[in-house]
């Protein structure tokens, strides 16, 4: 499938909506209402219907649910961890979702090409440093480094958030490398107006 | 909790079975009937309701499916990758699912330590060549490692399949690594009996 | 010295204009006329004047010269090398440039996240490519990697200005990470406007 | 040659026993007698006489010695450098030496898939951490490293031991790798049975 | 361009000194003087005019100015980050002038294969630990680099000079690589003579 | 033990000639008689007299063996992987011995800083690739690396040389990192000397 400009939004076939489920016709539609467009990451899951649904119940689970993180906090793991893995589709999506939830046109840059410079709270630089870790090197993991992020008030169930959203964009990240998944073009203007 | 040795199967808490959801006690209960044991994932995951039936989704729909490779050689991948990222639960337990549905009780400590040494088909190793690759620099990946695949009879719904099942592995990889997460000492031993 | 926002630009500390030698501040007041603000990589630069007038010289010698590639072009193995150095500054500020001489607001999002998959020609990727190697391994750097480009049209003089580039951001970026150059706000935004 | 199914036990030829010198012949007869079969790598390394022996005095210098480690940490030591370095003969043949040794069951898998989450000692988890220090990174090395060790009660002749166990095993490894070292099966099932 | 043997001294055309612009063939002149012989990198940078001046200024502001480093501690960091990139040129001609301005025979060869085994001093490891960092992993570059810097005296001054002189390496190491640069032969011999 | 400018030649206790056993003195003597000197790798590694033999019998049989290597081709396969592994000692003195091997004065500081510039053969860079291969990436080797010494005229024979070679380096550059051994101030300045 193409986008408006006939260019392929990924590798593999995407069905036609009318083709699709109805469980995954409708979030797509709210989708489509919510944002005014359809973000590809739901046309390209879709050609693998079980897949979809699993995919976005992690989603779910991990990026809407009640927590010690904030949702600009969690989009930030994302756009940290995705930058490292070079995942255009990732960091391009949610760098707009991370503008927009953080209300600030700069942050995600900062985040995407060095957290360390970027300018968030040394708790977030900590949290971002334990995302990295499971992101590149969670067989070393260990007392260490939930100690670390203690230090800075996390508690151990935050810790698993942090952890498993960067798990969960090791699996993202490498799908949409796989499937050569576009980021739609309105992502890369998305909640760049400066703060008024 | 503790196994039966009195050792933590992680480093978070697990519901006691009474108190968890009826769907997720019926998944436990039928695999405890099933194997005989209840594989610590599915404690250690149970803490988290919403992510254990996502996740348990996502390994149904990749590794229950029909399609082009055996469950012989999806384990393969799972094994392959894992030991690479050095995940002590997925390479023991899948290890033993491996040396199961393969009848082969030699083939998962081949795979796990250097699968270009192991006992499978020059087609085998191209499909742990790509699902490498998914693991450790999907980034790279391009029309010519499809066509590698291609070259050994894979379709490209097979070239989904073996990343996708790596990507899930990236997740739960770094999910039992984060969590402590204790391989059943009952695994170690299953499927070694020399065919007969 | 601090931004207008009262952020520090770097951790060195930036002369006031007037205590500049004439030409330094003759460079500085001229791309301020030009560009509407003082990039900061001219005010923490200007703490070392012999090392500016260097820097600079060796910028104008390779980015402002006739030859085979376009600005756009230059820019895009800054915004790629760059980005592969995490370094923060120069993939905001010459993103902005990139996006203002490739007028394409979407591009240097593109390079610096994975340029393999940027909507750039086979050419400008084989560009890429050997600018990555200077940037990485420029030690094993050989006739194959010559030969490459001249498969894409390119010369060796052209060979020579690709290095030469991914060299000078080799140097650019290990001191903009040194010093904790900050990029100005004025770039994030520029050259974001959709081609009309 | 070839084992019993036929598969060739390496890339190099041979020697018929009956061509082999006297003491190397002793040898092999001796472990014969002693495990019921011929290790392969005792055939493989037969085919460099010189070679053999050298490689023999230097393993007994350091396996057979008394001295601060037991002889299952030494095991655990070639394990887990082994496994780094994907050698599918050690970690096969020594993972069987390891379960026999420490009399348990599980510890070589543990050991050659994550170390650090092995059921062992603080101590032995340092003893390993300076192995593969060795290993992978021996230019790093310094007092630090020899501290940590000491810290855990061990003299700096065990740290030589620790050290050029991993550096045998740093030669033993490529040697096995660049001949295709073929672990002979009954490896794999030493050493399983539980303890009782 | 060929040495007295025959041999290329670089990939590139060198231009006759006669058709030198009048700077560069009087700094070639001094040079020669100075030296008794042309050292292959003003040769064969001639090749492009302005980036030979602009590469000359920035190594004598960094090499020559007055500051805290002595002339030998710059030439240890020269020839550190060099030896890393595995850049024959520079490890060559600046392993020579190490040896002159330390007067010690040995220095070159130590600091170029193993700086941390050097006969070096640790304030001089810990300048040499500062460069390395600038030249492999300059976006981790934070406050306790300084301190560790601080700790052994040098200033902030010092440790923009030690990242300078790293950064720029950074680049001229690329570029020997990229055209091939040969060292003189007269280098190798240099500054061999024992102290006495 | 000391050197004579009383520094240490290791880090571990050198015995008194007087208390060596036989063998290793009548060694120890005979290479002093015949270099003028004892180079400290026999010193540093009396210390243990069964490693010592050991040793010492695995680098005659590679290293004083016939075959299809040339003694001086041998001595770069020590340079060029002890370089790669940062062991000051083997490059120092393996580096005076190719010297005088190869009757070059300046193939050993080439060969140590990256060879595929040095002035050897496209057969002895060949032989390289496959000896850093061994060094770095063992577990890689397979059909394909063997072929392309056979393009060069090599045996699987001398395959085995070279690759040995590389594996005995991989175990001495750990020794000699570990027990911080000091190259003998003479090999320096040997072979130094211009053909005549």
């Amino acid at each position: 499938m193409n986008d408006l400009q006939g260019r392929p939004i990924g590798r593999y076939p995407v069905p036609p909506l009318r083709d699709l489920p109805a469980d995954i016709r409708a979030r797509i539609d709210a989708v489509q209402e919510k944002s005014g467009f359809v973000p590809n990451v739901f046309l390209t899951l879709a050609h693998r219907p079980d897949e979809f649904r699993a995919f976005f119940a992690y989603h779910d689970a991990l990026m809407e649910k009640e927590g010690g993180l904030t949702k600009a906090e969690r989009e930030m793991i994302v756009v940290a961890t995705s930058a490292a893995n070079q995942c255009q589709y990732c960091v391009v999506a949610h760098g707009a979702i991370l503008r927009i939830r953080a209300k600030d046109p700069r942050i995600a840059d900062q985040v995407a090409t060095n957290y360390r410079k970027a300018d968030i709270s040394p708790r977030q630089k900590a949290m971002l440093d334990f995302a990295l870790t499971v992101s590149h090197r969670a067989e070393e993991i260990g007392d260490a480094d939930f100690e670390a992020l203690r230090g800075h008030g996390f508690t151990d169930e935050d810790a698993w958030d942090i952890g498993a959203i960067s798990a969960l964009f090791a699996l993202s990240n490498r799908m949409a490398n796989l499937i050569d998944m576009r980021p739609n073009d309105e992502f890369y203007a998305l909640g760049r107006a400066p703060r008024g």
